[in-house]
């Protein structure tokens, strides 16, 4: 097992990683050629069009102004300055909610340590519990005597203060998740009644409507809803399948970049037309003269996507059985949306429809049985993913240590016996190759969710990142405690009787704490200075710059600012070692929250309940653990103290579930009729229907109604039309997805 | 362990028992002085008066018709001959529903016993896995020769004949789960479409109104239903806290029965007026006029009852924080009743009000932070019921085999060996010993759940049912196996190696079938059997009629029928054996549904959805007991074939829950509006107020209304007012309770 001084090492090489990456991006943010880079949300907001320069030549690349340099560490206390209310507006609720988890994290964990280090500390210390077993096969090092399974059996005063603690860390926890959960509701409830008006806070999305020998869909839904909600009825929105006509548009926007690029080429070089091949990836066959080619190209693309849409708005036929209905008041899209339509519950399906811009059309069409089967599909292969995955991860946890290596290995013992070698090896090794692992599983993940069917990006990201936080906890938590404990202590095990077991595995668990600080220094603190220089962003954007962008409509796109990534980044399982994580983590993304990130979709803040939920199982976990390991240490007093833990925990679960989760999942009757009689009062002659008309449609399908406009270069939106409250972070308001144009 | 021979003894000795019961039910039946005991629903109907007589002197008391004892046995026919729809007329949905769980018992098990006994009792006979075990301390008998224990280890083509078994009972099963669903749901759905108005369709029970310091209870109730329902808000009945009424009543009851029996003596021997003595249980202290005192209690009781009311009607003191909210249209009451009223989650709840019979007064004013904590309390209570229970149960087991007791008490051994006495002790003892044990749970349960403030009889009911069903479960299930086995093998295990341990639990589980086939003998057919005869009720009536019948107004009461107890006998938990005790208790209790049972409520079969998840918990521990068996039995390579069933059956439950357990819970807007539409078109001028005036009064404080109808004998209901179809099986339609009087 790793020493204090390995520990150490590890320690040092990843501060050091964490702080030249810091001190990289100090500098590489004052370089305006890096402007779009670093602050890309202030162009997509319109507040910066240019980077700021200080003059004289090559001031347009790279700042010369030296007494800038000086101050490069100011971008902290920047990123800190901006109010919570200010930031609310400028990056939307669920950037600030995000926020607050590694806040929580530090005003849970910061208290903890400091009693942890001044009562827990010298209580494992002053032991000779682990001296006691030498004689045995288990392997351990000093940091090792940090823990409890340092203490020998049947001490009891000194579990006593173990006890204590796990009290202690229970009540503080819950304390300030209870006071986060209703902070955050009540910031979700204030500031969905001071949103301003969208089309989703009336809107409907209705699912699995029934065919019918009699009648259209349209009519169906028509009929159905002026029926069964005849005073609140407004108007209905179809969803057409769009797949060829994304797929002619996606084309044509290709022919039209290379079109562009062609035609720059020959602007540069007046003298000859640029003529490309016909052939295999336009590297062979005949040429041809390029502009030509390319204008041809899209002149038929945009005969063909007109006939397309032609054929859409005419025809039925593309009509999936699924709609957007809209309703005269927020009250009676309330009704509609939390109560069951239809006799058959498989018929009729309403939910609150997602912001136009969070829609994921894909899904919207599928029927019930497809959804069922493809949720029983998903989980089956999720559940695959999840265990196979941990074979990787067992090996990898094996080779862990170096002993580990040496037993297995012998002929690498010179090598590794190396000191500092030896040293980067412990500290790097078991939280690379797993960080490795777990860079490719978001996407699958991903890949998944939209399988199963979710309509709205939002949710496909929440249950992304749940599945996510369920792997971590599986295969790097329980995983790294089970097999890593086996891998290791296999030759003791073999060795003692089978009444040793669970003594041993109670001794072993503890001494994990090495693998999960390395895990954390390698995850949380290079990781999140990673974060902020925008590695991959940064190289993109100037290879893009160099060698490929053609057209000014690419470089808008390769400033893609990337949205926070909630699917990976809500998973506060690894407890120990983190307060620097937090607080880094929080100043980090904070100045990227204000900086940086783009939000695609504003759910308010509803992913709170998960988080919520994850720290809470964390907990739980933790409390079992304590309890096995106190078990095992023959203080079995304990257990029945202990057992009451978890049971509080989850009772502490249901009374915030029933207290606060309303706030996140319902809406109430009572704030859609004060804000329905508020708005009524304020503008009697609101034309709703005017409001929705294509609010909801395909964004293919609307993107093609003008091309002029599609054509442009993206330009800062002004603040959306109707009832401009001071709010003005839903800025696509109306606008179905960044690819649709300003009305 | 118990040989054939004594099961053999033990099943005799229930059907001879069985068989008694029944010959004496049928001669009972048909005598008249019986009459009341046997039918008293069609008394409670008004369908009979008195019983029929044929004749002569005597005939009132005892039947001299000798002809009719030829026919003692046509009361089964007789029973099964109703026709479904007359008996939900007659009896209300519950009850056919619940026929329906021991119909569906039959349809289950009649097949799969048909294959088992062709195809698994020759594989299991046929083999000597048992007898090689011979040398071990294992005790066993020829039963267990039928059971999976008697293959040997590793025989594989003979646990391939299980593993197929254990797929066609799991698809059988869940092919009759699905359709028995189906069926229930569309009954359901059917019964409330064509069911009559009912002031509970239209009512929304609310808890928790907040308290306000500028308005009262009523005005508050009145202002907020009118803001957020303006269109459908009707009237609301206040709750008043009316304990000290319901005390008065009571008192005065006893005291105008006791004024009765003295003017009922007085009237005999007029000569002498009746004297009382004022002491101690009016066995001592001085005497007076019997007569005069009681009038003089009932006159001063009933003026304390008129100042009460006068002061619960005034005053507004007595109003308690939750009322019931009655709306114009079904579809109003649906939207109010089935989302969230109020921003807070803790205040203004809404549910569908029950029927007015059917609701549990007392727990109507409990705040929400109390009933989280009630919650909590019963749910720790409940579990250390459960497991403390379990320390007894498992003595008895202990005791449970003649070889355990000789064990143990070596002297006994000379009367144990008696054969018949052994015999008659194996048969018997464990299955009574726990039935006395389980007489006394239901009580318990039903106190617990008013506890935790449920607001209905019908909740109250189901929740006790599905707590009674975990108690079954946890004790009689897996306590008989787990602890069962241990007893009885102790001395095996501390005779072998550790590893040896699962494979002797595997080898000892099916050996307890012996004592599930005695539980299921005593509890299923003597049980039954017993049920039909109404062993009780008969022997309390006569007691009463004989010594205690003072007034015809107690007569009324003695002939209380009862209502079918859901809350202990839904729980299909034991499986084997029980055709026999199906197919009696189907006969048996559609007998006692159609001629003694008055059913308290109607819920129109919403306990399905628990019977339903109940059966299928069961169907999965067997899964999981056979996987473990076959693990034991090392035929490792079925493990993966037979975790594949629990997933499905899993999966299945899901999919039942989503297709048909709403028709249960929610009702559907468009439902409601059909029935809203048709009574507009059938009822124009329709005075839903007056309808809602009193209907969900506290009974007590509506009984009192006026006093002669209180005290004038119950008679036969007309059918209830307003729209009446053909239905009419909610005789009490719109009287809140028994005690209630007719409108």
């Amino acid at each position: 097992m790793a020493t204090i001084n390995d520990i150490g090492v590890a320690a040092a090489i990843n501060i050091v990683t964490a702080i030249a990456f810091l001190i990289a991006f100090a500098i590489l943010r004052i370089q305006p050629v890096n402007d779009r880079v670093y602050f890309p949300k202030w162009y997509l907001k319109g507040l910066r069009s240019s980077s700021i320069q200080t003059g004289g030549f090559g001031s347009k690349f790279i700042n010369l102004d030296f007494r800038s340099y000086v101050r490069f560490l100011n971008w902290m206390p920047e990123a800190l300055k901006m109010p919570e209310p200010e930031l609310v507006d400028h990056a939307g609720l669920d950037s600030v909610v995000y926020l607050r988890i590694y806040l929580l994290g530090l005003k849970i964990f910061f208290p903890i340590a400091c009693v942890a280090f001044t009562a827990m500390v010298p209580v494992n210390w002053t032991n000779k519990g682990l001296d006691r077993l030498k004689h045995s096969n288990l392997t351990y090092s000093d940091i090792d005597k940090l823990s409890l399974s340092n203490i020998p059996n049947g001490s009891a005063s000194r579990f006593w203060v173990h006890l204590c603690m796990a009290y202690v860390i229970t009540f503080w926890t819950c304390f300030m998740l209870k006071r986060e959960y209703q902070n955050i509701a009540l910031m979700r409830l204030q500031f969905l009644a001071n949103d301003q008006m969208r089309p989703n806070q009336f809107t409907v999305l209705v699912r699995n409507i029934p065919t019918d020998p009699h009648e259209s869909i349209c009519e169906l839904v028509e009929h159905f809803f002026k029926v069964n909600h005849p005073d609140q009825y407004l108007t209905f929105q179809a969803v057409h399948d769009a797949t060829k006509l994304s797929e002619l548009v996606k084309t044509r926007k290709q022919m039209q970049n290379l079109l562009d690029y062609n035609n720059n080429k020959h602007m540069r070089t007046l003298s000859k037309r640029p003529v490309i091949k016909m052939g295999f990836l336009g590297c062979c066959g005949e040429e041809a003269d390029g502009i030509k080619y390319y204008t041809s190209m899209v002149e038929s693309l945009t005969r063909e996507i007109s006939e397309e849409k032609e054929r859409l708005r005419t025809g039925t036929k593309s009509i999936v059985p699924a709609a957007f209905v809209s309703f005269k008041s927020r009250w009676g899209a309330a009704i509609c949306a939390q109560t069951q339509q239809s006799r058959d519950p498989t018929e009729w399906i309403t939910e609150w429809a997602a912001e136009p811009r969070d829609i994921y059309y894909d899904n919207l069409a599928l029927p019930y049985v497809d959804l069922k089967l493809r949720r029983i599909i998903v989980a089956v292969a999720y559940f695959f993913l999840t265990f196979f995955f941990m074979i990787p991860i067992a090996f990898v946890q094996s080779l862990a240590n170096i002993e580990g290596i040496e037993k297995a290995f012998p002929f690498l013992k010179p090598l590794i016996e190396v000191r500092l070698l030896k040293s980067i090896i412990q500290g790097f090794l078991p939280g690379i190759a797993l960080k490795i692992f777990l860079l490719f599983l978001p996407r699958i993940l991903m890949q998944m969710s939209k399988f199963e069917g979710f309509v709205s990006t939002s949710s496909l990201e929440r249950r992304s990142a749940s599945r996510f936080y369920m792997f971590q906890f599986i295969n790097v938590f329980l995983g790294s405690i089970v097999t890593g404990t086996a891998f290791q202590q296999l030759n003791s095990f073999l060795n003692q009787s089978a009444n040793d077991i669970p003594k041993t595995i109670g001794v072993s668990i503890p001494m994990k704490a090495t693998f999960f600080i390395t895990y954390i220094m390698v995850d949380g603190w290079a990781g999140v200075a990673g974060e902020i220089l925008r590695l991959k962003p940064l190289i993109i954007y100037h290879l893009k710059n160099t060698f490929l962008v053609r057209t000014e409509n690419d470089r808008e796109e390769a400033t893609d600012p990337g949205t926070i990534g909630f699917n990976t980044a809500v998973s506060p399982i690894l407890l120990p070692f983190i307060i620097v994580f937090f607080g880094l983590a929080y100043v980090v993304y904070r100045h990227q929250v204000i900086n940086v990130y783009n939000q695609k979709y504003e759910s308010a803040g509803k992913f709170w309940p998960d988080v919520h939920r994850r720290v809470l199982t964390a907990l739980i976990v933790s409390q079992l653990l304590l309890m096995g390991l106190l078990n095992t240490k023959q203080a079995p007093k304990s257990t029945p103290l202990l057992l009451v833990l978890p049971v509080l925990t989850i009772g502490f679960h249901m009374h915030c579930k029933g207290r606060y989760q309303p706030a996140f999942v319902t809406y109430s009757l009572q704030e859609a009729m004060v804000k329905d009689t508020l708005e009524r009062t304020r503008e009697p002659n609101l034309n709703l229907k005017a409001f929705f008309r294509n609010a909801y449609a395909h964004p293919e399908f609307r993107v093609g109604e003008n091309l002029e406009k599609e054509m442009a270069v993206e330009k800062p939106h002004t603040t959306p039309e109707l009832v401009a409250t001071k709010r003005g972070s839903w800025r696509n308001t109306s606008l179905p997805s960044k690819h649709s144009c300003p009305a």
